[in-house]
C-alpha cells in the first residue's frame, strides 16, 4: 500500500529470502497449520531509546528485535514459523543491515521472513509480527494459571542483562565525555557488540557475557514447548522482560495468588561472576537480580512433583501461596 | 513483552472487545482457517506527516488506518478476520480514541481486534497487521497477471481523494495564517472530518465528499472477492494508493506488458462535480485523475468477455498491450 520504499524493500526481501511465492505483492498466503495445530500471533515494537540504546549497530538491532519477539512465542509454548517486519527509519539508515540481522537469526530459529513494510521517519521505530504454531492440545501457558502449592521456577539466570545494559550505558557516557574534548573527531558508534564493552570493566569475561546477554537474549523456545506439552498439568508462564519482581507480580495478580521467594535460591540463579561484576559496578547484586529486566528467561509455575528435565537447567526459587502477598525469605 | 503501557492497554482492549479468549497475555491463538481456506497476512504502517496529515482526530485516524490496510486484503481477494494494532504515541495522546476508531470500523468490516502493543514515542507512528481468509482455489490476484488483450478496469472513481487532501492542506494553511495573528488563541485542531472542510471551497458538496473520501476510504472487499473467485480467469489486481499512473506502471512492469489508456474513459471515471472542484482549486482535472493517490479503488485486468457485475460500477479504461509502453489516448 505504501510508496516506493516498500516496493524496493519487498523486491530486495524477495531476493534475500528466495521466497517468491510467500512474499507476495502486499499480502502473504500462509499454508494451513499442521494437522491438530493452531496458529498463534504476537506483535511487538522496539523503539530507539525506549527498548534499546541509541547507536546499536543495525544488524545486532535486527537480531535483537527478532529474539525479543521470539521470547513471547517461547512463553506461549509455540514454535515460530513466519515473521513480518515493519521499519520506520531516518533517511540515513539502510534497512538492509537490519533485515540481514533478522534473516540471520530467522534462519537459526527456523522462521521465514514473509513480508514487511518500510517508511522514512524522523525517529527509528520497528515492529515485528510473529506467527507460530502450537498443538491444539497444548496448554495455554497464560499468566493466570498459578495455583497455591505450585513451585515457582526460573528457566535461566536473572540480572545479567541489566548489568550488560549498565556497562553499555557507562561506555556510552565515557564516549560522550571523550567527545567533549575540543578538536576531537566524532566518536565511532559501537559497530559490533564486542567492541561496546569497556576494557576496564572489572571481571572482563563476566562483563562481556553480560553485554552479549543484553544485546542478544536467547528465547527459551524448547523449554516453552516442553511446558505447553504438559497440557492440563502446566501452570502459569511469562517471559522475564521487566524483571523478576514485576513479572512475578503479573503472574500472582492474574492468578489471584501470592508467592514466597527464597532469596538464597535467587542468588544461585545468577550467572557466573555476577556478584563480583555487580559489586565492581557498585550495584547491589540481589537488587539487580530482582529488578533488572530483559533477561528473557521463562518464569513458570508447576504442580509439586513435576520438574523440568535437567537439560533446561531450570531452578526452583519459591512457592505459590494462597495469601496474596509477595514474601522474600532471606534465611542466612 | 513491553512495559506497563501494553499491559494496561491489553486489559482495556480485552474489555472493549469482550474477547478474553483471543486477546491473550502476549499472544493470540487463531482458530483454524475454514475448510479449504488459507490465511493471508498483510502488515502496514501509517506515519504522521507521511501517510496522513498532522492534527487528524484520533478516532478518524484509527478508522483510516484500518481501512487503508483492509484495501490490501481487498486487492488480494481475501475476507478480513483478525487485526493486531501497534501504536507508538507521544505522552499526551490517548490510545483509546484511536482504538475506538479501529473497533468501530472493525465491526463494520467483520474484523476482530485480537491484540496489540503500545509504547510512548516522540512522534506518532502506528502499524497494523491484518489476517484474512481466502479459498485455496481462489486466484492469487498478483500484479504480474496482466496479459496482452486484457481489458483494464477501475473499481471506482479516481482523483477525488487527492482533491480532498488538497482541501485539507489549504484549510490547515489558512488556520496557520490566522494563528500568526499576534495575541490569538491556539487554533483548534480539526476535531472531526466534517469541520476540516473550508466553507468557501467552491462546489461545497463535492468538496465535502472529497475530504471524506480522503479521510475514510472504502476498501473494495466485495469486488476483490469476486475477482479472486474467477480463479484461472482472473487477471492482475492492485489497490490504487499512489495514483493511477504509478500503480498501473507497477502492474505493467510486473507483468512485462504495456497499456493503452483512453483518457475520455478516465474522465468518466471521476466523481460527480470532480472537474468543477478541481478547476475551483486551479488544478488540472486529468492530471489529478492520473497522478492523485489514496483513492483505494481496485485497478484490475480481465480477459475480454468477462466484466464485473453492474453492482460494482466498475469502468473499463483501456487495454493491456504486448508493447511495453504506456499510451494515453486523448481522442476528442
Amino acid at each position: 500500500v505504501s510508496g516506493g520504499g516498500e516496493e524496493a524493500f519487498v523486491a530486495w526481501l524477495r531476493k534475500a529470502t528466495g521466497r517468491k511465492s510467500l512474499v507476495g505483492d502486499d499480502t502473504a498466503t500462509l499454508p494451513p497449520p499442521r494437522r491438530g495445530h493452531r496458529y498463534v500471533v504476537t506483535v511487538d515494537q522496539q523503539i530507539e531509546g525506549t527498548h534499546f540504546l541509541s547507536g546499536l549497530d543495525p544488524e545486532t538491532l535486527g537480531r535483537r528485535l527478532l529474539r525479543v519477539n521470539l521470547s513471547d512465542l517461547a512463553a506461549s509454548g509455540a514454535t515460530p514459523r513466519y515473521a513480518f517486519l515493519v521499519l520506520g527509519l531516518p533517511e540515513d539508515v539502510d534497512p538492509k543491515s537490519i533485515v540481514k540481522g533478522v534473516l540471520r537469526d530467522a534462519k537459526r530459529y527456523g522462521v521465514i521472513l514473509a513480508g514487511g513494510d518500510v517508511a522514512h521517519t524522523d525517529d527509528f521505530s520497528s515492529s515485528l509480527s510473529l506467527i507460530g504454531e502450537k498443538r491444539a492440545a497444548d496448554a495455554p501457558l497464560t499468566r493466570d494459571r498459578a495455583r497455591p502449592g505450585h513451585a515457582i521456577w526460573l528457566g535461566g539466570t536473572v540480572g545479567e542483562s541489566a548489568l550488560g545494559c549498565e556497562l553499555l550505558l557507562r561506555a556510552a557516557a565515557d564516549a560522550l565525555e571523550r567527545d567533549a574534548d575540543p578538536g576531537d573527531a566524532e566518536p565511532e558508534r559501537p559497530a559490533a557488540p564486542e567492541r561496546a564493552v569497556p576494557a576496564a570493566a572489572g571481571p572482563a569475561r563476566a562483563a562481556r557475557r553480560a553485554v552479549m546477554r543484553n544485546l542478544l537474549p536467547t528465547p527459551q523456545l524448547e523449554l516453552g514447548r516442553w511446558l505447553a506439552g504438559l497440557g492440563r498439568s502446566a501452570g502459569a508462564c511469562i517471559d522475564l522482560s521487566d524483571g523478576l519482581g514485576k513479572d512475578l507480580a503479573r503472574v500472582t495478580t492474574a492468578s489471584g495468588v501470592g508467592a514466597e521467594i527464597d532469596l538464597r535460591r535467587v542468588r544461585r540463579a545468577t550467572a557466573p561472576g555476577f556478584e563480583r561484576l555487580a559489586e565492581a559496578l557498585e550495584l547491589d547484586p540481589i537488587a539487580v537480580a530482582l529488578a533488572g529486566g530483559e533477561d528473557y528467561v521463562l518464569l513458570f509455575t508447576l504442580p509439586p512433583g513435576i520438574a523440568p528435565p535437567a537439560r533446561f537447567r531450570a531452578r526452583c526459587i519459591g512457592t505459590v501461596t494462597r495469601d496474596r502477598a509477595l514474601i522474600l525469605l532471606d534465611r542466612a
